[in-house]
């Protein structure tokens, strides 16, 4: 074997789109709030002692038990879609088994139906503020990103949709979060989910609803998301990340026949199946019965949890603080009196008072939105008591901030950085 | 609201990649395979009856009981990091912790390595009989795609890749299954593995071994993989898929810090994390220190399926067959006489004979290879009982197929494509 010279190069050559990936001051900084001491408003995690551990447990035993293909490769779970088909309905939303598509939970079905629906440079609409994790699923398509405003009261704004369809944009879809909304915690009004529906029938555009969150809701009873009101346009991204466990990666998408196959290719793709023995336990769990009870306590404590945040806020936050009542979902959106710079007042806040959020702007195409005032604070994870204490260190935080104009200089523990917590910091 | 007039249209468009994707004859066939008086050698599925079901089930059950972030979102688990390393010494392979890179199956890690390594049109070079579940990974990306062949003894012709290299391929990466080749059922020769690591090295190319298979070796011990000759250009993808059970959709990569950042990137933006609750489990599973009996279970176990499959091929398959005796993985590579069709045989075997099997052609790049009478037969799944009345099936169709040449034509039941077996038709 004779060889040739090669110029001596000590990396693997990635690719051009993974040569761009690095970590922003905010992953830096999301790394240290996983210190033990903070009180961390920052990640949309569920309560974990609101998991009903001991009866998944039981029910994992159960399907361990009765059945040795349990830990084989399978066809999606048919009990499952069944159960699926029933939380649908309890949405509002009718639909046939042959239309749910089984997912590694929500965030796997976002990127499913990105690869199935996406060309390299096609549009995209969404808001101008929205959930990251839905932005990393399009980037590496390059696309031509088109966005609108939300109003915090009323939600996207679909005039301005409208107004784009008309002059000509044609996005591959259009991406909301109707109820429930990451990072802006409002609901989209009944009038706008029916005139976006008219717009995607009329332009033949169609919308991508993630609705993570659609079955946490505080009022007597849910708006049903825009699915309800077509079949054909609407595909639903659902989740058990929320309602059950996120450690068990399983969602849904719910779609037209259509995209069945296409989806089953990529999805086989990607990991195969998902987990089969997750599948079988959650169908187990959901036959149990003990799930609607679930479902009433948790949406009963976060709404105590949302409820105590909104209250401390009055109590602890400077005059000029605005924030809004979620109807539904994990997060409080807060506008800070506009002198305070929300990626500075985080600095401080992780560095004086040890309290941690996510600064409104993280959730802007490219990590960059106008207003610099803004963060999302999660309700759900800390109970009553912590969210008191760690909503009293913010105001104190915010006053020093308001005081300290222009703001300290940290230094920053770069060094820390390539550890595993690190590497993890994904915003969910 | 004013709408402009826009064509009556009635499905989504898909993207172009995805309008192109078809069920093929093939797929077809295999869902038709899932019928119960069917003997199907065509998956690679492991025994569910060796699956360990009730100490996972306890494993399960600690992890509940011990945390309630058992069901949370998580970072990597470090514990099952350690195993990982300490199961990688075991096959060899001396790594750091640092190194390991949890994910959602083998099938996650092949495919997170495409999306890190390649380009739109990049060159991948590959066997001309590959792993059809990789094909699926790359297209998407549209690549040049090189290929060489597969020596049935001695495993992929390194020399042929030495030609191309020294001819001035550039692939971004070279792909192949050392042990337990899938579908050729061949181990690389040591040789062999030492000269491409060289190639490796010198054109700075990297490989990505997969090596899902490479703890079932029925030898007395294995031959180390060649991560263990080279910690910056092999790139190692394994699996808990075979060794423990499939359901659980957890494996891992073994790759260059350097690739930590990226790989874990385009990971959370697919499904944010490796199931929790299952990578902790198997932890607690591996911990208990019933997985080395484990292993040594089905070793012996597949040994003997291995064994029951070449004594009945012996004695059924009429003369001019020859197969190969793989010293590790799922499958045994048929060679029929030259006169048979593997594609038309498999319509007899399944519609006469109730008994399937994978024709090789399907292995070929594109479903494509010169050959028309090769099949991969898988040898794990059934008891050697089941393999006995299996292949006597199988050698009766070889022997009409000769009989009846050219093939009978068969009505094939297109009708029921629609259903979700259909759709779950991956050659795993």
């Amino acid at each position: 074997m004779t060889l040739t010279i090669v110029p001596p190069r000590e990396e693997i050559t990635l690719s051009s789109w993974a040569q761009k990936v690095e970590r922003s001051a905010l992953q830096v900084m999301l790394a240290l709030t996983a210190q033990p001491d903070i009180i961390s408003f920052a990640l949309g995690l569920p309560a974990a002692e609101l998991f009903p551990r001991d009866h998944y447990g039981d029910a994992v035993k159960r399907v361990l038990s009765a059945d040795d293909r349990a830990l084989q490769y399978g066809p999606p779970c048919q009990p499952l879609k069944k159960h699926v088909q029933e939380l649908m309905q309890r949405r509002g939303v009718t639909c046939r088994m042959s239309q749910i598509f089984l997912t590694t939970g929500a965030q796997q079905g976002l990127s499913l139906m990105a690869r199935v629906l996406l060309n390299p440079g096609s549009q995209v609409l969404f808001e101008e503020m929205s959930y990251p994790g839905f932005q990393q699923v399009i980037l590496p398509f390059k696309p031509q990103i088109l966005t609108v405003p939300t109003d915090l009261d009323t939600g996207m704004d679909v005039d301005a949709v409208a107004d784009m369809l008309e002059s000509g944009a044609r996005p591959a879809f259009i991406y909301t979060v109707t109820d429930g909304h990451n990072p802006l915690g409002v609901g989209m009004s009944v009038a706008k989910r029916r005139q976006l529906v008219e717009l995607a029938r009329h332009y033949q555009v169609p919308i991508v609803e993630d609705d993570a969150y659609g079955l946490i809701y505080y009022g007597e009873d849910s708006v049903a998301p825009m699915r309800a009101l077509d079949e054909r346009w609407v595909c639903y991204v659902g989740s058990f990340s929320k309602i059950l466990a996120p450690a068990l990666r399983v969602g849904w998408l719910v779609v037209p026949e259509e995209l069945m196959l296409s989806l089953s290719v990529v999805k086989e793709s990607s990991d195969i199946d998902t987990a089969t023995l997750d599948q079988r336990a959650i169908a187990a769990y959901l036959d149990s019965g003990h799930h609607e009870q679930h479902l009433q306590r948790v949406r009963r404590e976060y709404r105590t949890r949302r409820d105590a945040m909104i209250d401390a806020l009055d109590r602890h936050l400077p005059k000029g603080t605005l924030w809004n009542t979620p109807s539904s979902g994990f997060f409080i959106w807060v506008e800070l009196p506009e002198s305070v710079n929300a990626s500075e007042l985080l600095k401080l806040a992780v560095m004086e008072e040890r309290v941690a959020f996510i600064p409104g702007n993280a959730f802007g195409v490219n990590g960059d939105f106008l207003k610099s005032n803004c963060m999302r604070l999660n309700f759900s994870h800390h109970n009553p008591d912590v969210i008191e204490d760690g909503i009293a260190r913010l105001g104190r935080a915010v006053k020093k901030s308001l005081v300290n104009n222009p703001p300290r200089k940290w230094a920053w523990q770069a060094a820390k950085i390539n550890d595993e917590k690190t590497l993890k910091t994904k915003i969910v």
